[in-house]
């Protein structure tokens, strides 16, 4: 079959790799319908992450089950299914406690599976998902075409949205700004608007962003950043800044602005992966009261509570991928995120 | 009248200084019953925060009002108060918002007050208090004289205490660690317990305070720090760290060692005061799901909820009070709690 294979800094190759074959009883083929890039793929691709050997890439997709294994229950041939972004047992005491990504048993696509091997990427026309039952979760009934992207969302972009809002404790009649316009930032207006939000400030610079965060709900937008842009969250929120601030980037910045655009009190939900730091500056949260909370979504617990609201259309993540390619073309994808001709890329095998 | 006086390090004097008058029209004397040390003014006693000039000292007090401005509604001559650890006005967006630490109106004892010049000190016969309608807190009826240490203790300590659970979310059922042995630390254990959690381990070495912990609720007690300190939480914890971790100290050390006693997805509560750092390192938070939330707590708003569980014995945190001195031996208050002869001091000017 065909995979998405990083071999260096902006060298990707699609490439024939041996099928995967079930091998421990817990897992299952899923024909993959759609992948995507994410922007965490772009660290490897523009070097920042090092690139050591090739290897297999890409750990958002959906598809359809081929073969299970025999232990496996809640999943069976046809079933259109969606994987977040690693790989869970769903039984173990964290999953339990809701944080599926530190699972006592889990791993991450692409790597070692811990149980049968090294698991494939999902940028690829396959892939053998260990822990089936615990990682896949079902669509019920027939899934139309053009709900494919709304349901690769929940994959990764729209519950890490929506967990940066809940881990801020965003609620009903809350001032919410979002510190970031990718995918995340967007989809964490979705969701800050979701869970009641009436005032909702985007931080973005670019026009075509602002549009879409303006359509998913965002209420005002600012284009400062620095104390420009603390200042100007301040003067929507009453003087004092937000209640909860999403910090979906993971830079020094970003964190910055996070922090000080939050009223005493407050707190900063962050999903943006800090990428070799920076460290939290303890007596400014200190001195104000302001929290922070988040870190590696546990979007496979969120896929229930989101799924509804997606199939009705009530929420339309869906709407971050601005650019549909072949698989073939993964090595496009790439340079259209990279070069920021395109918020997020949906790849068809 | 008689207040004290911090001149340097480890030279603390109770001297004459001028009675205080009424000056801005909202504010009021109280006649001070009791007083005591904070481990926050064991600092400047330690040369660790500099004394550049001889300034009044103390911040928790409680008394009975003997004249108010003519401003002032809510406080009346012969009401007993409890003025919390700073002066707020109970009005602004902040303090409507549950922070009123962050009051914009508000100021500190001893320093400028920002409407009426300098405050007077907490450890002194007299306090004039600006603010007073949003400072104190009038304590129903008549007050019998073993329930000032009670009282006295809901002017910082146990507030504290119940600031770190609430920032940390505890709730029934909840597995909490306490790390800090102080008079804190002491009535987060109280605090936990009042609000439902069924596992609270105490990280304390010390005979007597592991005793007192007991008697607050503590259910379990470890001695180690560091890894054999995380080790034995977790064994506590089903393997995993507790839900909740308070942090009552503010070393490096010890935030290290509540953000590794906490499970994936749990909480550090934190009231430590963090002293010159230490800054939080973001990736380990991030990728446990760890957040930390805390400050300097807002307690004026919580002394509604405390005072009936005081009152009525349900809670004693007027036990962390194990030393009892005149005013006239404030030096000597300050030696027995740097030298840990005693883990807070109550003064009786």
């Amino acid at each position: 079959m065909l995979a998405t294979v990083i071999h260096a800094a902006r060298d990707i190759r699609v490439e024939e790799v041996p099928d995967p074959e079930l091998s421990t009883g817990g897992d299952a083929i899923v024909r993959v319908v759609a992948a995507c890039v994410c922007g965490s793929d772009l660290w490897p691709y523009r070097g920042v992450t090092p690139t050591h050997e090739p290897h297999r890439i890409g750990h958002e997709f959906v598809g359809v089950v081929e073969s299970v294994g025999p232990e496996v229950a809640a999943v069976k041939p046809g079933d259109f299914v969606i994987a977040p972004f690693y790989v869970c047992d769903g039984t173990c005491a964290n999953c339990r406690n809701g944080v599926s990504t530190s699972c006592l048993a889990g791993s991450w696509w692409g790597g070692d599976d811990r149980v049968g091997g090294v698991a494939d990427g999902g940028q690829g026309e396959r892939v053998r998902v260990p822990l089936a039952d615990g990682t896949l979760f079902v669509v019920p009934g027939p899934v139309a075409d053009d709900e494919v992207p709304g349901l690769l969302a929940l994959s990764d972009v729209m519950g890490t949205g929506h967990h940066a809002a809940v881990s801020a404790g965003v609620g009903p009649g809350d001032s919410v700004a979002v510190v970031g316009d990718g995918a995340v930032g967007l989809c964490a207006i979705i969701a800050a608007k979701r869970l009641g939000a009436t005032t909702i400030v985007a931080m973005s610079r670019h026009a075509d962003r602002q549009a879409l965060a303006r359509e998913f709900g965002a209420t005002h937008i600012v284009e400062e950043r620095g104390d420009e842009g603390v200042a100007r969250v301040r003067e929507l929120t009453g003087g004092i800044g937000a209640d909860r601030v999403l910090e979906c980037v993971g830079t020094r910045e970003s964190m910055d602005q996070a922090l000080r655009s939050t009223r005493p009190g407050g707190m900063v939900g962050y999903v943006g992966a800090p990428n070799g730091g920076p460290e939290l500056p303890v007596r400014t949260m200190f001195n104000r009261n302001i929290g922070v909370n988040g870190g590696v979504a546990p979007v496979r617990g969120y896929i229930g509570e989101l799924l509804p609201d997606v199939r009705s259309g009530a929420i339309r993540p869906g709407r971050v991928f601005d650019l549909e390619l072949p698989l073939a073309d993964a090595a496009e994808a790439y340079a259209a995120m990279d070069e920021r001709r395109a918020i997020k890329v949906l790849l068809r095998p």
